[in-house]
């Protein structure tokens, strides 16, 4: 079968951590080690820097778009795949919609509550697959911790607790051209994208919330803003929250406790500690000082059944090969593209199922007395 | 000067764990370490009880009570000490109170919140100077704690995680004898004595709640009842719960989660897990599976300052001789007495001071939505 036609929106030439990196650091290495894909097209704001993105990748084959109707009427492009700011999520998937496409959006889907839930009603109107970055979801790791839940060796889930160390995202400075990830605002912050990432694969493996309570602070509030040099441009007013505590019931009954800080560094040098808890034994998920979703290669399962000797569970299969082979930015996002070209819907999101993930979001920001975004 | 003269009522010969045996492996151990006091007097339900206990424990100038009111009337006793079941704190501390001895009663303080109360009220009245068996106050890691956290070392405190597993306290059987510890009613449960004993030490180093939300859950509800023999003599309905949850945020302002769930074992290997967190560093006590307030070996304090290296902190001094001389059980209820003795108000509770813990804790009931006890 010929590999699926890539169209992919928002590439840059940068390979390092700046604006608009996100592309060539995970999309890019995660489609070329995959041969079901191909990338076929590339949209930018303009066809200069379309083309100059497809030469600098190295991308032959690809033709240069500079808008997103374009781009969408190319009938080699079967997938759009929108990946740049969430600001523009919207407009830029919304021609794919309309054309039918299957369409690809980062995480998070729309930049407010409405716009996902347009985005999803527009899929569903036209008939057409999706697939949300949330690649938490793909991960090996959570696909074994949703096993080990689902088959009962731990009996009944009674309860869950979590603490979260956000210190991988820097509270002291922040880069130049990302300044929306400071603004509660924007939708695409480190409430809705650092946590939510986390959130949604919790939610993915223990279901969701029946009711909860949430206390949200940001504590650092003024934000000094880097150009590429290093140089502070000028002092944002961070208003995204950096402590995140969620309590609450689950729908299946069990009582849950997330409580996401922001310290300098973690005393325990652990970035997520994730306990669930059954009636036979328990499940630990540790990841170091790193982002949820970006397959950190210490990332750990540990199960104790009864009073029994601690046991780490191997979540990587032996045959995995796209942990070897690409990068930790991107080996959950080819396990994305994966999952997606197998049809196997479970293990990632639709437009549909992440919309569940930004309501819960929605609820726990009016749960703390903020305003809905 | 001469040793403070004790009166001790609640003194049986069991040393091992079974209802009754509190006074004989941490009272009795913890003052006979000390130099400052003497039991001059033990009271049992009858003389007879008294005076077997007494020659048991080769506690010869010690003189036989049978009731309250004679032990309280005894010129050599000054501290009147009551270690027995929390349902018969109240009537057995009111005669001490009432013959204005100082009173040391062991936690809780009374069996309700209207009785510890009522205690508070009659110790203010007759002048009298009081003890409350919360020891982790005394615990020198507590005290090093609550010193870190005041001198500022970790900088302004923004938040505290913390992780429980009271899975030493054991959910699948229980003593006859002391079938009250399963009833929420009862003021002397999971609830009120594990749960209490850290919760006290919590808000003695970190300050009370402005406001909280708490779920509680008893998952196992029906528990069977073991005679010395190991022989289930019938099944109790457990009312007390075995998980707490509590989220809100402190007097300080700083935001607060404490997850206290039962397992069968904790998978981390961790009972306490407490992450206090402030503008400059971190604090975490960790203590195994075990009770808090007994001064488990393998406790202990970690900070990391910034991003800088993790810290083993020292808290015992180094002339600490109560941990080498006192065994587990006794240690921290020894430095009670010692910080009594000493006029050290900050490092042991009175009734007043520990009529707060028992505030908190019926605020933390009825945020759940359960009665006041």
């Amino acid at each position: 079968m010929a590999p699926t036609g890539i169209g992919l929106i928002g590439l840059s030439t940068r390979t390092s951590l700046r604006p608009g990196y996100w592309s060539a650091v995970a999309h890019l290495p995660a489609v070329r080690a995959l041969q079901d894909y191909e990338i076929v097209a590339v949209a930018n704001s303009t066809v200069e820097s379309a083309q100059k993105s497809i030469d600098f990748h190295g991308l032959s084959g690809a033709k240069a778009y500079g808008n997103p109707a374009d781009i969408a009427q190319d009938p080699r492009v079967e997938l759009v795949v929108v990946s740049v700011r969430v600001g523009k999520h919207f407009m830029l998937a919304k021609p794919a919609l309309e054309n039918k496409k299957s369409v690809f959006v980062e995480w998070p889907l729309g930049a407010s509550i409405a716009e996902s839930e347009e985005l999803a009603k527009l899929a569903a109107a036209n008939g057409v697959e999706t697939i949300v970055g949330v690649q938490g979801r793909a991960d090996p790791l959570v696909v074994k911790v949703k096993e080990l839940v689902t088959s009962g060796k731990i009996g009944r889930i009674l309860s869950t607790s979590v603490m979260i160390d956000s210190s991988a995202v820097p509270a002291d400075a922040w880069m130049q051209g990302a300044e929306y990830y400071l603004d509660i605002k924007s939708g695409g912050n480190e409430f809705h994208i650092t946590f939510g990432h986390f959130l949604d694969s919790f939610v993915h493996v223990l279901g969701g919330f029946a009711d909860l309570s949430a206390l949200l602070k940001s504590y650092t509030t003024k934000v000094p803003i880097l150009d590429s040099n290093g140089q502070v441009t000028q002092t944002i007013h961070k208003t995204a929250p950096d402590h995140i505590f969620v309590q609450g019931t689950l729908v299946s009954g069990a009582i849950a406790s997330i409580a996401q800080r922001k310290s300098k560094s973690p005393v325990d040098n652990t970035g997520y500690r994730w306990v669930i808890t059954g009636t036979e034994g328990e499940l630990e998920v540790t990841l170091p000082e790193t982002y949820w979703q970006m397959s950190a290669p210490e990332r750990a399962i540990r199960m104790k059944l009864g009073r029994g000797e601690v046991q780490n569970i191997d979540y990587l299969t032996g045959d995995d090969v796209i942990e070897a082979i690409v990068p930790s930015f991107g080996a959950n996002v080819a396990r994305l593209y994966d999952n997606f070209a197998k049809g196997d819907k479970e293990n990632y999101a639709t437009f549909e199922s992440a919309l569940e993930t930004h309501r819960l979001l929605d609820r726990i920001l009016r749960s703390a007395g903020w305003d809905s975004v």
